[in-house]
């Protein structure tokens, strides 16, 4: 006997979930689209080669990796930006250009496991290839904003910020800082928002700056004006018609990929502090790794399970997510009466009334009914010896537990009417 | 630099080709929903016991299998039944009997590669699991014949046979078949539609029969007579409104997989010669494999290759696959009057006139032309310093080359009209 088990960090998705995630990637796809955004998708495996350095040291040591059969060294999709970069770079004269694409399929990422963090999880990418004006940065964002108010969401905020800002030019102090230790403070004050000044300047002084000289580099960095490039990417905002309570510059944003060169956002939502449901930014020498012509590029990524998990929590997903669609279950009596069932459920069809066929596993009407239940069915047909002689229906309602025997017609009649 | 390539078998799906994949997904999504068949998702990794023993020998040498991080021994999914199996062991308790559940993931093969066969690629299965009675055959049958239907097929015919019939009772021969060259022989007679009659006797006579005695075998194979239990699903299915040139008998098929256990079909299109497109059965020993508990099952998956194939062939994908969905590309004339275009797209997105943006690599009208037909989008809207100046618009429509400039207002009813 075979032990029925999942990997650590990996997750079958029961038919209520993966209604619920059917439903947030329909969403997300109808709004990339009503902004010209097309859909692509890239094989699971890679040569290693493609991916291997784009992510960071960490990042390397995360992927899925191994040898195939033919001694090819492969990895699994670790995100799905650098497979674009490697489509673009090997299509190029198929593509259109600015090449506007959405992508949503499932990363891997040899992740520790915790709470929220799996090894197998969707991405929901929408980029902007080909263009480096800042209108191309505001559209992003704007995408990322009319997608979170198509879920429902009535409160969230983009935070956005620029790469370029990491830099002496734009933060203000009296006294220099080495550039070796740039990278550090930025991480250290990256965390600002997750756990306060206090730590992020004692996570500081570990670089042998005083407590006062660590509160003087985050006062610095929080003091930064955004450099021009960025304020014509928020002057452009309110004109994609974004009102000013969803965005906002914040000088404290890092974000942590290795390949974004300019604006960086990340949206969060104040109700749901689980972190930012998604992020992204300007990339533009990233493809310049897969061929020689420079081409600039924008774009984010909503970490879908943040989104569903906000979703839930916020009591935002439609009713009709959590039960089968299905309007009627329609019994099976006994074997002699199986086909006027049949009949049953075929007339229901042709009257686009969604129904199902219970399967038989058993004749018991009470385990008919567990059915309906388990499966949120609100109606059962029954057709026993009586109903097939005279031609009718028993329909029961579970939820408010009536019933009437009718006509197949006049059934059917009630069901269209329960429908609208 | 990197070179910008995938793995042999491997595939990216560039906007026209995934469009044809999501269309297709929809429709089989909804048929299989119409018969009270729910979503299921299962990872893309498992444990290689799972997997393994489970396709036979060539199978589990197909298996991508290797050892992760922590040195488990895991693989990738190989088809969404095995899979199946252990969520239903692994959830007994969770799920509804019997559990109707639909799929649609990719899976990988480390297949000889050639036209047609990949070592990523979709399946789409719908499986009923804890029925062991003849109308959840028979159900999984009209379902599959629906779902071509649907997708626009107006001529198909589903093959159909039962296992047992591979046994002396049901062959009839004068002389003895040995019971260790049956399985040799079926899978001879496998190839029949494929090779023709000729061929197939001469690979019989490998096994030391007589031309003779290969043709007596070959005929008491196609004389055999449908066994009780396929009998019972055969007298099901006009029941289910299926036309009978949907769907016949035939004692030849035998089809692959090591687990199915009685009734076994495939779905051919005579008009589509490159095999059949989807094909299934009834496995009840599978389950057994992961639970103490016996559970009978029986579905089917479509070739998803092959379908989109079929249907590309026969010219049945709807036109509007071809092209973006945006109807009108909202050019931009100049920095000065970029504006004014961002404004025009606002007011087009609130009319739902699907649109799109020109995102700024060049200011030339040639190029954002171009564009819009590469990516067949009808309309490009221009607004130059004229009529950025008079609150205008130029309306070009690129299939019949007129145009025509008029107010935004009188644009946004004429784009209206043609939505309809």
């Amino acid at each position: 006997m075979i032990k029925p088990q999942t990997l650590k960090g990996f997750r079958d998705f029961l038919p209520e979930e993966a209604r619920k995630r059917s439903y947030v990637i329909k969403i997300l796809s109808r709004t990339f689209e009503s902004f010209g955004f097309e859909p692509l998708e890239t094989p699971a495996l890679e040569y290693a080669e493609v991916l291997l350095g784009k992510y960071g040291t960490e990042g390397d040591k995360l992927l899925y990796r191994f040898k195939d059969r033919g001694d090819r060294d492969i990895a699994l999709r670790y995100d799905q930006t650098v497979p674009l970069a490697r489509v673009v770079a090997q299509y190029s004269n198929h593509l259109p250009t600015p090449f506007k694409r959405y992508q949503i399929q499932p990363v891997w990422r040899a992740e520790n496991t915790q709470k929220g963090r799996y090894r197998e999880f969707l991405q929901c990418d929408a980029d902007i290839v080909g263009s480096a004006h800042p209108i191309a940065d505001s559209e992003t964002i704007a995408v990322a904003a009319y997608a979170l108010k198509s879920l429902g969401f009535s409160t969230f905020q983009i935070l956005i910020n620029n790469r370029q800002h990491f830099s002496y030019e734009y933060i203000k102090t009296d006294f220099d800082i080495p550039s070796d230790k740039l990278p550090f403070i930025i991480r250290a004050v990256d965390k600002l928002a997750k756990v306060g000044p206090e730590e992020v300047k004692k996570e500081i002084t570990t670089l042998e700056f005083s407590l006062e000289e660590a509160g003087a580099i985050l006062e610095g960095i929080q003091g930064i004006k955004p450099c021009p490039d960025l304020q014509a990417v928020l002057d452009l905002l309110p004109k994609w018609n974004l009102p000013q309570e969803w965005y906002r510059f914040d000088p404290t944003l890092a974000r942590g990929l290795d390949y974004y060169t300019g604006m960086i956002f990340e949206a969060v939502i104040p109700d749901y502090t689980a972190g930012s449901v998604c992020g992204g930014g300007r990339y533009d020498n990233l493809i310049g790794m897969f061929t020689e012509k420079s081409i600039p590029a924008v774009g984010f990524a909503f970490g879908f399970d943040r989104l569903i998990d906000a979703l839930e929590t916020l009591g935002l997903f439609p009713d009709y997510i959590h039960s089968s669609p299905s309007q009627v279950l329609v019994t099976v009596f006994s074997e002699p009466v199986l086909l006027h069932s049949l009949s049953l459920f075929q007339k229901l069809r042709e009257h686009e009334i969604v129904s199902e066929l219970y399967e038989l596993p058993s004749y018991s009407l009470d385990k008919q009914l567990k059915y309906a239940n388990r499966k949120g069915i609100p109606y059962v047909a029954i057709i026993g010896p009586d109903e097939a002689k005279n031609g009718t229906v028993t329909l029961k309602h579970l939820p408010t537990r009536t019933q009437k025997t009718l006509s197949i017609e006049k059934i059917i009649e009630e069901l269209k009417k329960q429908k609208t």
